[in-house]
């Protein structure tokens, strides 16, 4: 027998429309370069979205063409998510933050035909135009200067638009709407295309209750940027909610996130680590006497943040609990849309002590629904035990299986089709995935191996230590052994012997203790704001 | 260019894994007939549906065959729910508040082969089994009586099954999991078949945090039947989120629910207007001097009440508020599954007076994701204006397309592929839903419309009034008129003029005042507790 249920695709134009309809006096917040405000609401939003997929139609756009982004976090960039797909292309965010080359080989890989950029971007665009030619560049003047002849004007195309008119491109469910490349710290970057059909579903499951939690009373602050995994695709979830959206735009510093939570406090935000650990150290040094922004800032109580990107730290959770914030971090990559798991408060363990809170809370979490989640090991999958640890493999509508025109490779996917992350973990009773590092960050010291991240977090849970990264050196009698990288908070210093007896304290063997410390003063960072230890093992081949 | 993104179909099984994995020691509470309660884990739950899906094709079930349940609210029930779809299999819930008649006619209907019944409900089978050959019927042993030798074990044959060494029945996401009537208030009854796909989708939208808004740490009680619409979907949604689960089992007596609260006190409860207002009123009659009940109960403070079904009167809503309940109101069909529109708190209404909040939370409140609506007047589609009032159309992936073996009824299916619902309605700028009557429940007065639903709740809304009930009579001049049947609080009465003056009070106008009232001892219900007009209508013809 047969369902009789009706057919017909999931699509971003259904979440648009209802948005429009629905929501249309809500908010959508975007700080432009000179840090005003700028407040539109989402029935603006709906019309201009629609005007935006009816200019591209006018321009040529053809099915499936490729319209690349080079935006910060504002409104108009929210525009482009719904209204490039709208319209049949696929919007492809580009990383501002990659150099030139990369960028514009980026581009070129995705073969882009239109380009959408921030005015302020444009000296970027420059440095790159040679390296791909887009057929038309598309200026949104976010600061509000006259775009230059050459280029089009986006806010001249929407008004000569006709937004009531248009109609949607017709499409499938698994059509692609948005393309993103991975970051790359290894090799070159490959383009993972998310379709209609994950794109809903990723949604869908990262909005529920447990996760992401988002109701139409919500106002989230999108920290992460809109080409960092589309945001971890919480644009998408704001437009079905309907949550009023705060855009920082290019205002990413400490003190400028921090002044705008005083002029629209949200109620959830999500970031990298390194910007929470910013904030929190910008917001603590106003509290000394003395500090010319004694009395700036509040820190928003009740805020939820979640937190992903790399590994948080349980030193950082604790210094946002005391603030009346939980941070709730959770764990993914590009290729999984990207949130796999998130780590939350479970039913079982109420009433723990609080150490048993913060050390759950400092996991990758449990897995969400839809998303198959396995550890491999070298005989095959590993039991949640809490203590096997594999690679983690993952499968699922929304993850994705193979890279944009690359042949299939068996170090990428295996061959029952899962996805290989290259982080390796244990996953516990509860389903809670605790990261122990990158595949290529173990330290394999005499046989045994030993994790980078472990040792990072106990160093930085020291109060002298900023920040701490681990790395592996060639060692001719154990293999391998640890470098640590350390990072003095501000005129605060220790020697090695007390780091390493803090680390003894912390449980770890002697074995395990770094063999050698280096005092730098920064960690280098990829441009979405991981540890780079590419970047240290250059600096220190052993 | 294609999305990069897996392939995979949507499934009950990987929700099913997935809590057997992540939710193992978290508990299902059932009440058993002795009033006992029965603690199941996730765990067992998972070993016993596999266990179950395993017998079943033992027993030789081919893939699509219908299994029929019928069966109270209890573990094993929602064990029915993925272990039959787990086999292949089709799980068909019959309801056991139908005559024999129906549910035998019903069971031919959807050709079901296989039964799994309560051993209480025995004395039911033995009206129908002449009616409906069943091929095997499996019993349930709900009481812990033996099962007679004719029929087969539930129990023995869980004991005797490979739960480890069972395999899913490879499937279609489109492959139907579940068959449930329409209550047929009208007309025949007639099969609507969910499949993987229709449900995993609806669980995810129903369960978002302005809906049920489901979270890990709630308890949920299900007083509306797993034979009613799949109890509203929540079991699949509980399952996903692994929420500890209190079935009330056959104890439906609000003393019972209201004991049955004390032991496991809900934080989300669910059923239909009629159980709500019977219980308040118990609880109520509990307070006053000299009960028999004084102090037997509290309410659980804080939990939210979903209902549905029928409309919820406001005075519903206000008496349960003033006790710290919050009632949530949903409207759907059987026929979508059958969430499509739910009441909750809206952004934009913060601030707004007490008279605000209850008048919107008496409506049936937002269309969620996935699901259009249109309001559908005789010339097209009306304006989302609070005022047009025209007929519901819904369509989306969780909306039923056909009946199951009835040819497509342009009566109940627009020739665009829309589910015409028979509800009458209008829709406000914030898209909240008026239902304001059954198209064949509208009274026709003079060429004006009159809303027997608005009469009604205006009448609930007098202090000596338990229930009312208005209907259409036939009239010479105005060609209906409006009758209502009323029902006296105990030991309360009132003049038909003081009903009249309260109803000019609250805004009608003469011309929409009953023509007439009777004074009734209870309004007829249909088996999922609707008012049955059909049989008023009978009672009164003029």
């Amino acid at each position: 027998m047969k369902s009789t249920m009706m057919e017909g695709a999931l699509s971003l134009n259904h979440l648009l429309d209802r948005a429009g309809r629905i929501f249309a006096g809500n908010e959508i917040v975007s700080r432009l370069p000179d840090k005003s405000l700028r407040r539109h609401t989402y029935g603006e939003f709906h019309r201009r979205t629609r005007a935006l997929g009816s200019a591209l139609q006018k321009l040529g756009l053809r099915k499936g063409d490729r319209v690349a982004t080079l935006c910060w976090n504002h409104h108009a960039h929210l525009e482009c998510y719904f209204g490039i797909p709208a319209a049949g292309g696929v919007m492809h965010t580009l990383n501002l933050r990659l150099s030139p080359d990369e960028i514009g080989w980026i581009a070129g890989d995705a073969s882009d035909r239109f380009l959408v950029i921030d005015d302020v971007l444009l000296p970027l665009y420059k440095q790159l135009a040679h390296l791909h030619a887009f057929e038309k560049v598309i200026v949104f003047p976010f600061s509000g200067s006259a775009v230059p002849a050459e280029f089009a004007d986006y806010e001249a195309l929407l008004a000569a638009a006709d937004p009531a008119g248009f109609t949607y491109a017709p499409h499938d469910e698994n059509d692609p709407v948005a393309m993103c490349y991975t970051s790359g710290t290894t090799g070159r970057p490959k383009g993972v295309a998310y379709s209609h059909r994950s794109t809903v579903l990723h949604t869908l499951v990262a909005s529920l209750g447990d996760f992401w939690g988002l109701r139409g009373t919500d106002v989230v602050m999108p920290v992460t940027p809109m080409f960092h995994a589309n945001s971890w695709g919480m644009p998408y979830g704001a437009v079905m909610m309907g949550v009023k959206l705060v855009f920082p735009g290019p205002h990413l510093h400490p003190d400028d996130l921090l002044d705008l939570m005083q002029l629209e406090p949200p109620t959830l935000s999500l970031g990298v680590p390194t910007i929470w650990m910013s904030l929190i150290q910008a917001f603590d040094a106003a509290q000394q006497p003395g500090s010319p922004n004694a009395g700036r800032w509040k820190l928003p109580r009740g805020m939820r943040s979640l937190v992903g990107g790399a590994a948080v730290p349980e030193s950082l959770i604790r210094a946002f609990d005391r603030h009346g914030i939980w941070i709730e971090q959770g764990w993914g990559m590009t290729e999984t849309s990207p949130v796999c798991t998130i780590s939350y408060p479970r039913a079982e363990l109420q009433g723990e002590s609080d150490d048993e809170k913060y050390r759950r809370a400092a996991m990758a979490g449990v897995p969400v629904p839809l998303v198959d989640l396995r550890v491999w090991g070298d005989e095959g999958e590993l039991p949640w035990d809490g203590k096997s640890v594999g690679e983690i493999q993952v499968r699922g509508p929304f993850i994705t299986g193979s890279y944009h025109e690359v042949p299939l490779d068996p170090g990428k996917f295996t061959e029952d089709g899962w996805l290989r992350t290259g982080d390796v973990a244990s996953v516990d009773n509860l389903g809670f995935v605790r990261i122990t590092d990158r595949t290529k960050d173990l330290i394999k010291s005499g046989g045994e191996w030993i994790s980078s991240v472990d040792l990072e977090n106990a160093l930085m849970a020291h109060p002298a230590v900023a920040e701490a990264a681990v790395i592996a050196i060639p060692d001719e009698k154990w293999s391998e052994r640890p470098l640590a990288c350390v990072v003095w908070k501000k005129g605060a210093a220790a020697q090695p012997a007390d780091l390493n007896a803090h680390l003894l304290k912390h449980s770890f063997a002697k074995w395990q203790l770094p063999e050698r410390y280096e005092f730098i003063d920064a960690v280098p960072r990829t441009s979405t704001g991981k540890f780079w230890k590419l970047k240290l093992r250059e600096r220190y081949p052993r």
